[in-house]
């Protein structure tokens, strides 16, 4: 029987501020991404985010991003693999302590936004978070783009690498995601994102924007939480995974 | 044969901003209170903080203060208890990854400016940075000014309290810091303020502003490294204290 | 025929957070108070809610607050008079730059959470708000609480004084407001905290929460735009005044 | 009588942290660039720089950056064309708003490190920023990289554009700068740099990398305040200029 775990960024609130529906969206997930102050999320969010992930036994994972809370680690910025390895330490330290707190076990590590994305093209920049990945603790997974440079270098670096699909986007030949700013990039209809969901999750493959049929590694499928049309969709996926036969389970 | 810790406060730097002669004054203390990112220092500096302390065998502490980096933690700020214990857990977390990742033990917490201060004079606040140093780590042991509400509160949460003298301040009766509005709250004569310190290590008293002799705790003598003035106060007093025979030694 | 003021507080989110319902309040108002940027607000919102005011001839003054995103400018902080200066010439002059290039006139200031709170009662801080807002533009109005500190201190300066009250709080005899911790500080039955807002703004009266009638300067009410029932709140003041004779009008 | 402008970045300290010997390079410049508050300086820093420059004749400019305080402005940074657009108002107006306070004319604008780097080679950057400034005040100038796309794009908008040269770097034959990462560019010969800013000043001309001689325009050279050897070089390069016949003055 296959299974696949649902992962969704949580924890992205900040003082006053409000983002998410955290509370609607974790009793349908099996993990969480947590934000860990840089680009979104405050301590005592965080420490909120980590009770909620221990109440409905959702795995806790850390979401580190850029020091960009204005551009909510969306805007690409250069800083340097020394750098981005120091940050990580602290964003993942930081989690993690809330987590010691709570008796909940820190499962894995996300990159967020404009990080995850320069790292899965950047095997150096990935490198460099692996680096602060295990110098927090070498038995945290990591979770990334499927076929990215961050999978590559976290097996490089003896990580445990789990791959991401993501159910609205199109993917190329080579099964990297065909860019945003490409034409037919998001998958809009509905039925047919859960479909390409179901199928990846049961045979391993997705027709690509070229409509050949590629192979693709499918451990998790990140789901929103942040309206209730993301509710909506996070259950309707919920169930078509279900009615296929594919358990849903952390990784 | 008495024994005294000398802390100093490092990692103060910030990016591009340099604060503090760390190199210098590391080899000449025995307990190093870490910025956290709060009020000083950044997850990069932090790093080659406590791997100099790793070098020189000082033992690393956390430094959390408030998130004021502008004030550098200095200004009064009325935080909730809620959200400073969640400040803490996220401070003394960040600083123990990097402790985790060097190989090097976090040793104790020592709240930093206005946090240290107002927590020495207010119980539920000291109560809330003990259940934020608690959820980290019960074992870690807390710094704080000898005789105060912190040092109360540390003993009531089972956290292992160490009491920290000041050579350059004077005491009132009651073993309270003389505030530093108040005429004579500075010991400038740098003679008389090693005495002081020597006499506290050896005899556990110091003499009050009023002349009165008072039984005081004299665990750490904090000292500084902030410029070249301080770096020689720094070796005098080294010097003093070993000529009584009181051994430096880490609490 | 008496005549007040509207006013609200505008322009709250940050990069991507949302707070407030702008759009829909503006219409409503005569007078918006806009974030600049320390306890909320960034430069793209600041931008859009000029043009939102001139769009709807509302008077855009400055919202200034403590550099606190985290706490939304609404923690007290001990700041000295000197920087409190800098901090409001600063965002005063960031506004004001909004407003030149949308060919708005930047009409007054108020000063935003604790910073009000605390200015109300502290002469001292009071006056060093008004140097600032005189290095700017000694034409500006300062919006600020009836009877308060902030209110002399404008006099004192030769700043317009423009009188601020309350349609949810209770009045102390004296004037002042009766403190949040208190029984019976808020006003809770909407159609009580209606009609007190009539007799404010057309016989300068109020009854205080001892049950006697003071005498009360109501320039402005201050109404809120943060969700729907404040919005309804809203329509339902602005009826109640006008069917009282009371002319809506910019201060 | 061929002229020249000596501009220097200034008011870069920020709170607790010192950046720059402002109080001594400030009597050997004739232009200061002014840190807003983003990448580095603070209102009370900001006010106290203008204050100076007042003191000494010195033309105030406004030096905006990216918000990136950690990184010290000097990280590529991915933001929108209309983001830097309201950054470049809200920076400028903060600093113009202490010009005006200190009865001082804000002089010109030069946008700090990455931005500036960035806006040299971006027209549509560039154009952003030059939106920005002609929403405070369209009198104002630009101080941009001689040849630059800064230079283009301020003319195309109608704003006084300043031509700016660089002591220690080597240029291209086309009048661009040799990037740090390639071997020769930087000139290390004090002489060498003295004699060839002497050069640009009176003949217009410089020699590029390749040997050939090339035209250049120099309106303003660049010096550093930030330490005793840059000052040392900033006395020596105004002998320089004024024994050849320069005269120093502001643009």
């Amino acid at each position: 029987m296959s299974a696949i775990d649902l992962n969704c960024d949580l924890g992205e609130s900040f003082g006053a501020y409000r983002i998410g529906m955290d509370e609607c969206v974790v009793p349908e997930i099996t993990s969480a991404n947590i934000a860990c102050g840089f680009h979104a999320g405050d301590p005592l969010v965080m420490k909120k985010t980590v009770e909620l992930c221990r109440t409905y036994g959702v795995s806790a994972g850390a979401h580190p991003g850029y020091r960009d809370l204005q551009g909510f680690g969306r805007r690409n910025m250069k800083v340097s693999c020394e750098e981005v390895e120091a940050d990580i330490i602290y964003q993942v330290g930081a989690l993690k302590a809330f987590c010691d707190g709570a008796g909940v076990e820190l499962h894995h590590v996300k990159p967020h936004g404009a990080l995850y994305n320069m790292a899965g093209k950047d095997y150096d920049l990935a490198m460099a978070i692996c680096r602060g990945i295990r110098a927090v603790d070498p038995s945290l997974k990591i979770l990334a783009l499927s076929g990215s440079q961050m999978i590559r270098a976290a097996k490089e670096a003896g990580i445990c690498a789990v791959s991401e699909v993501f159910a609205d986007r199109a993917y190329q030949p080579d099964g990297s995601l065909v860019p945003r700013t490409q034409e037919g990039a998001m998958i809009t209809d509905e039925e047919e994102a859960i479909k390409r969901v179901v199928r990846m999750a049961t045979e391993g493959k997705v027709t690509a924007i070229d409509g050949s049929d590629i192979s693709i590694c499918a451990d998790s499928v990140c789901v929103h939480g942040d309206g209730e049309k993301a509710l909506v969709f996070v259950k309707k996926i919920r169930k078509a995974l279900t009615a296929a036969g594919v358990e849903l389970r952390r990784f």
